[in-house]
């Protein structure tokens, strides 16, 4: 394996260009709406919004003006996200005043360091004597890790090294003090992050310390004497968190069993996936085959056993979390959108580790929907959790729903979503396209473009069409030369074997391999291949564990989870029932909810005879049209019912 | 209405003797083991059980031991209970031994009241000073309405009335700081309770005094300005219970609205249920059509919106309480044993105040259901929570489901609803019965036999049969002289039109009228009536507007809700589909649980095909015999799923 998938490289993110379609669309609502509203958040100037005060401490940090540390101990990884998510879109979508705040910004970071390296604006204003004293609960070490991805990224953008520099020297301060040597600290992040950075920075630097570092973390991990466990001795119990109690806990942040002894996805679900990403990196560069192993387990749990249809995952609102397997209740799941967010970066992490599309499936999945799921239409509000089952009354009323917000937020106090959508839709391209030796790997579609060099020549590879709505995608190739490559194009599992390619007009016999076709030839410029997956409107059962789901179905048509909402079929929807073996009709809608597929299909609604609670005659049907709209879309007409989950 | 129904007088417990079936069989477990084990809980003699100090309390009030109080500020109310409950018993089953015990607690209760009549050793020992100042939280009238119950109970079944002088001393004192008057305390209690026990000691005393500062507390309640807000503002917002923010709601304790404007009931269930049956009482007392209306409005909410089929009441853990119409979720349901208990009480005053046969449906429905959940088979187990669909594994493991115990417990650190078991089942002969003026009512079926005067002679009346297993009951009449009086023949609502009754042999042609057969004629000795309901195994569907039961079905015969549970059916219940049309067979096992009818049906079992989470192909299904016990007798052979409410 390692033969083929140590390969794999990234493709820079300037390198592809978003053209069209609903990818577009998303990403310019980001890069419109997203980014400047962080700004202002960041800056204190959002009205009715509570301050954020991350770019004050930093600026107090770095004694350009005078005051107190305010906000979450994790409050420096919003400005990180923020400019991770600028580098992005500076390297696409050039602008100048966003670089000049970022680059501001930046000499604020700088200007805070420490002599030594040190920075956290936290410990640095508010308790200088306790650094690196609780690992545990104070997200040092995942702080440290965002802004190194911040560093990286605005680095491969700009090829500016101020704040990479920054961040090697920080890097240098940690590596100087965590490891198993006696003399330092053998400890972890609470919150795993920093791993995945630091595989990051290894990408750039080459530099062995980085990935040791790197891989000490993840190792050390959950051995004996357990460092948490000890960690909170040394504190006596005193916590940063008294009303919350998860340093009771050490599976909640992943440190009850040595990483590679894990089986089954347990904690927290966004430090957990963090984490397995990290992992799949290091397996991949350390060709380390029993931590892939480790890798591929967990990825059968969290995708075969505690997976959400839309790629949610964590279905428990305390301590953000997995629970058991089959355990995904649709009304009280977690499913934060920054988990969805670690899985399909775990999913890509996976591909290069194994160079199959089996992971890419996932990815898709969890893009189109529970990602999605977490902008509202105009890029100005947020879903953190993200239900399959909505009663808006409820949600209102039941303590145990208090997690489940029935409409988006403009922002939240732990501000981790929203700029972490912003980060990933700036950077999509990334997630499209791979490239190996002499491969480019298509694992998304949508309209983009990618320059890529392959066989030697600049390619320019083009891809057009209606996805996700539509299953067709033309793809072309512009270059100077002709040249020998690979074009390996994923074939999505849900279109099992319904699809055709042609190759400049003529029918590709090929057959995917690991869920990919692949064509190596000498390809020329023009060179065009039509790709056809047969996008039917699928009904989608769950395994019979799942209690939840039991005698009920869900839509799908290609990669995207459809629902019925209260503003198309009125509320009560769990009185609607789809018909056994009725057709499903499917129609695009332009002026809709920013242009979305809709399906309408035969059922029936239930209503009592009687008023009565309770009675000995069955609930009578009367016929009734359903109406679904993408998951995705949902909540963008007022506040109102969701249903994903339907009794056929 | 007045006319008719406030000659109704309840039947003296000890004049009612429980002879045989099941009621005699949880009367005798009752008396057998619950009695005596709580004995030593209050002694703090059971092993493996945290200590409940609640005796040690009386004794260091009262100057008999040194120490300092323990328990929860409402600790007394379980001596009183207690002392309840052994009243009962004496009134039936004389104990020489045990009367001793309560006559000694009786008399350190009685050592421990001050001089001017103030009883409450929490605030006797522990907060002297703040006597009569948190009332919203702290419990101070409730325990003085425990203990007026057990007076009253203690004086019915002994005529000794020395507890009795006690609590009429402590009355006065009441009285004396409560009121509209401007030097009076305008409060009234934080849990209700003290409301009804006054209602019953005005049984007995007829003094007015009594029943109108019960008609104060009702009507106090919930006017402006409220009082438990300026209560809150008095202390500073300084709380009892520094976790548990129920004084930010004042409709937790039902003190939103006066309570003559709540049409819906909110809160703490068993609160509220407490505070309508003293509602019922003062409305028949007083003919108050006001507050009757109220009565019926609320009973309508309650029933015919937020209970269980079970009769179990309060769905949401959080504050114990009811939440929204049709909002009653099977797995989180909380269902408190003391909610259905005192749904109960309600039930016997609204037949009081109306006459009216469907409130002893409801109070059938939850006795036989809800209620004898709560107890083990063995007497020894105690469910607080009364779920209707349990996964161990998922209550073990998810938060949201933490208040869920998927086995009985033998105590509780709040061990209200163990006591309050045993004085209903201690005294449930006064729910078979009802007497007005010279009509004897008969609300539950049962094996049993009451002495009671009508038509100015004594009457025997006792009835037979094997209920609720068999809907054939056997009435017989012994007395002395030919009399002339009513009998009043409870026809269930479970039965429709499907039933007969003879009297001497001869069918019997009435026709129910408020869901009663009324039989007025000159009885003879030897008399006797045979009441044939045929107990039809029935499926029972709920209101489409509670999405938890949608397609579902719920077994009953008779008055009991039946259940599938894994000890008979394997686990994954939720994959079992009960046919559409199948037969339903019926058995009695005295065998098994002992001895309850079970039920058996055709049905299917889904299986996936694949192991994966999702996928096109809807599950298999394999036929599979489905097997229900009775609801109340779950949970007896270990731990295991469980499930109500069935697919069909």
């Amino acid at each position: 394996m390692k033969e083929s998938s140590s390969e794999f490289e990234k493709i820079d993110v300037k390198d592809v260009h978003i053209t069209g379609g609903l990818l577009a669309h998303k990403y310019q609502t980001v890069i419109e709406n997203v980014i400047p509203y962080q700004w202002l958040a960041l800056n204190d100037e959002v009205e009715d919004a509570d301050p954020s005060h991350a770019l004050a401490n930093f600026r107090i940090a770095a004694g350009w003006e005078d005051g107190e540390f305010a906000g979450m101990v994790f409050q420096d990884s919003d400005v990180a996200k923020w400019l991770e998510a600028v580098a992005y879109q500076l390297a696409v979508t050039p602008d100048d005043e966003l670089k000049g705040k970022a680059d501001g910004v930046i000499d604020i970071i700088a200007q805070a360091q420490e002599e030594n390296g040190y920075l956290n604006t936290y410990f640095q204003l508010k308790e200088p004597e306790a650094k690196w004293t609780n690992l545990t609960e104070c997200h040092e070490l995942y702080c440290a890790g965002h802004m190194l991805e911040a560093a990286v990224a605005y680095y491969e953008a700009t090829g500016e090294r101020k704040l990479l520099d920054v961040m090697v020297k920080y890097v240098d301060l940690i590596d100087s003090l965590f490891g198993r040597e006696e003399s330092k600290i053998h400890g972890y992040p609470g919150h795993q992050e920093i791993e995945l950075a630091l595989m990051r920075l290894y990408g750039i630097t080459g530099n062995d310390r980085h990935l040791k570092l790197a891989s000490y973390f993840i190792d050390e991990r959950g051995t004996e004497p357990n460092f948490f466990t000890r960690e909170i001795e040394r504190r006596a119990g005193k916590t940063h968190w008294p009303n919350f109690h998860e340093n009771n806990h050490l599976d909640y942040n992943q440190a009850h069993l040595p990483v590679r002894d894990q089986k089954v996805a347990v904690g927290h679900a966004v430090r957990a996936v963090y984490m397995y990403s990290a992992m799949a990196d290091i397996a991949r560069e350390r060709d380390d085959a029993a931590l892939a192993e480790a890798c591929r387990t967990l990825w059968a749990n969290v995708t075969e056993k505690q997976m959400y249809i839309t790629g949610g995952i964590g279905s428990s609102d305390f301590q953000e979390a997995f629970t058991i397997d089959y355990d995904i209740p649709n009304d009280r799941a977690y499913n934060e959108t920054c988990a969805s967010i670690g899985l399909m970066f775990w999913a890509q992490r996976m591909i290069m580790l194994d160079g199959d599309a089996r992971y890419a499936d996932v990815m898709e999945r969890a893009f189109y929907n529970g990602i999605l799921s977490g902008m509202s239409e105009d890029g100005k509000k947020f879903f953190y959790v993200n239900p399959l089952e909505v009663v808006p009354s409820v949600c209102d009323k039941r303590d145990d729903m208090k997690h489940v917000e029935p409409v988006r937020q403009k922002w939240f106090t732990c501000a981790c979503c929203p700029p972490n959508i912003a980060r990933l839709l700036a950077s999509l391209g990334q997630y499209i396209y791979l490239k190996s030796k002499d491969s480019l790997w298509v694992n998304l579609y949508g309209d983009s473009r990618v320059k890529v060099s392959l066989g030697g020549t600049a390619v320019l590879f083009e891809q057009k069409g209606n996805y996700p709505w539509d299953g067709n995608v033309h793809m072309s190739l512009s270059m100077e030369d002709e040249a020998d490559f690979t074009l390996k194009i994923r074939i999505p599992q849900w279109c099992g074997n319904d699809w055709t390619l042609t190759v400049n007009g003529e029918a590709f016999p090929g057959v995917p391999e690991k869920g990919y076709v692949e064509i190596k030839r000498i390809w020329k410029n023009g060179d065009s291949l039509a790709l056809s997956l047969e996008m039917k409107e699928k009904r989608i059962y769950t395994n019979s564990n799942v209690g939840a789901n039991a005698g009920k179905v869900a839509l799908m048509k290609g990669p995207v989870v459809y629902c019925l909402e209260e503003a198309d079929n009125g509320s009560h929807l769990s009185s609607l029932i789809l018909r056994k073996d009725g057709p499903i009709s499917s129609r695009f809608r332009g002026d809709l909810l920013g242009g979305v597929n809709v399906l309408t299909a035969e059922g029936f609604r239930e209503r009592s005879v009687s008023g009565r609670l309770y009675g000995e005659r069955r609930p009578e049907r009367e016929e009734a049209e359903m109406h679904f709209i993408p998951y995705f879309a949902w909540n963008n007409r007022g506040k109102g019912e969701l249903l994903v989950w339907v009794r056929e």
